[in-house]
């Protein structure tokens, strides 16, 4: 099953069913008024929303429609709480190095992950506005799951059973903002402004064998200014499995129903995988040749992250967006 | 106007409106069924609760039933933005100086702040649930406000206005887990569990001269094990405004309607005012004699925290806590 939210109805958006195409869709209001609802009460709401997708899918659903992706948020226009992981360590290994500095061991058993603001996502098709290009604009190719309510101090294993949709997004990061605000101790901030998503999230199911209860085993397309830059498989090279991820998240506190736990950017050791972000790039650059040569995002710059699946489908449509200056009010 | 959220009625708990001596309270459901949503159409709900608020003062409100804090979540029982600042420098320099260590005289014109979990309060009577003494749990006393929409880039000026209700929290902190959190460069996770509201938020009018646009001039009160604890004034020694604190949040993304930004632990220099956190305390005792004395809270300690009015009125109710053993699931 495939879900996503249209832009109108409100702030969460308006909970639509789309068919594995992404061609048609059919309003889901009657089941749930926003994909938040759903997650909230998904043993319940969950089997009526693929009773729907079923009948979608076979073309028997009177009032589908053509589904526009400009017409769409992403997926939770707004969630309660965004956690992102930095699962692929051979890419902190690989920061690490060009700076010249040693990972700690512990990284290979603890994980990464920070506090991402969650109020106002953006959708796929969404331009990502920014006052400034000094700030080293980047894109970061990721996957996500979204789960239900989970309790505090849960297994790596136990936490599987809550993921109840999966897709990607593009973590947008401020490369020139970030140095200096980890200096300062606190974690992200200015550096990782509204984060973009697909647009729609899908059950596990949807995925067939290409999903084994914890990580997705399928290259991340990502697409710079209509260059391929990077196919990596989000299976290779994953250090902590999304299993894993919730359980670091959940260690001191519940989470709620409806919270994202994210990947970090998805990175393999093969350099011929290409990279999910500009960063990593230059890190590599940095390394063959003593310095970064591809540059950061420009005003009118373009990224497109997607995934296919093994039949060539596009499993949760593309992320395509552009970067356009954004004018603060006087 | 002072708000609350009864625990009933769903995951945002149910919108009442409470008198100004918080003993009675009258369901505002028929204004608006939860303050998130009273929030995000401030201009058009936010007076018709102040009808109803003075009418309720004026003892004129059918229906109006005694107060019970215990039936209360936190005002917004979840939120989707908590952006928590640290405005009282001297807190940091103090911190600082116990580790011998020099403050970047940054640290004195760029605000530090995180992004916070917010996507499970805990109302201000509601036990603290933890699974291990050995974290090092402490309590932070802190002054909030909560923000309607706000622009990207606004000015510290402009901010202001954004400002709808100002609470008081307690920022539940992990100190022995926060050590090694920090080192890993991505900020607090683990060591910033489920933070605890006052029973009511209020809007900036019922605070009168004590507010002066972005901050508050009176005392925060704690009480440790019934022992007072610390008596610090918001206003004094804060080097941060909220109208700062909002504009530093959004340099570089815009803050959805609900948006909770807040004040650090509240902290004066003059000792003769005590802390709002045990760490401080232990801080100054490692300063003045070599080694701290205070321990952190163990299972059945309690946290008291609350200001009071000119008239001696409690303002915000009190957060009252105590520390409980959580038993994670097999």
């Amino acid at each position: 099953m495939k879900l996503a939210s249209l832009k109108e109805g409100g702030r969460d958006g308006t909970l639509i069913v789309v068919d594995r195409e992404l061609k048609h869709a059919v309003h889901a209001g009657g089941i749930a008024p926003t994909l938040q609802k759903a997650i909230e009460d998904w043993a319940t709401i969950g089997p009526r929303l693929r009773d729907l997708a079923e009948k979608l899918n076979e073309g028997k659903v009177p009032g589908s429609f053509e589904l526009d992706p400009t017409a769409l948020a992403a997926p939770l226009p707004r969630a309660y709480q965004w956690a992102d992981g930095s699962a692929y360590v051979v890419h902190v290994e690989l920061v690490r190095k060009a700076r010249g500095v040693e990972m700690p061991p512990s990284f290979w058993t603890d994980p990464l992950m920070y506090q991402g603001g969650s109020d106002s996502f953006v959708g796929a098709n969404d331009e990502i506005e920014l006052a400034d290009e000094a700030w080293g604009i980047d894109f970061e190719g990721e996957i996500a799951v979204i789960t239900d309510d989970v309790p505090m101090g849960i297994s790596a294993e136990a936490a599987r059973k809550h993921i109840k949709l999966v897709t990607i997004l593009n973590d947008v990061s401020l490369r020139n903002v970030i140095v200096g605000e980890l200096a300062k101790g606190f974690g992200f901030f200015h550096g990782k402004p509204a984060t973009a998503f697909a647009p729609v999230a899908v059950t596990p199911g949807e995925l067939g064998d290409a999903w084994d209860g914890a990580k997705l085993n399928l290259p991340l397309i990502s697409t710079f200014n209509g260059k391929e830059f990077g196919h990596p498989n989000a299976a290779t090279d994953l250090t902590f499995d999304f299993g894993q991820l919730i359980a670091h998240a959940a260690k001191t506190r519940y989470l709620e129903a409806g919270t994202v736990v994210g990947s970090g950017t998805v990175a393999n050791r093969d350099p011929a995988a290409g990279c999910s972000c500009i960063a990593e790039r230059r890190v590599r650059e940095t390394i063959d040749t003593g310095k970064p040569t591809t540059p950061f995002m420009k005003f009118g710059d373009r990224v497109r992250i997607e995934m296919f699946g093994h039949d060539g489908q596009s499993i949760f449509g593309a992320i395509d967006q552009k970067v356009v200056k954004y004018d603060p009010p006087g």
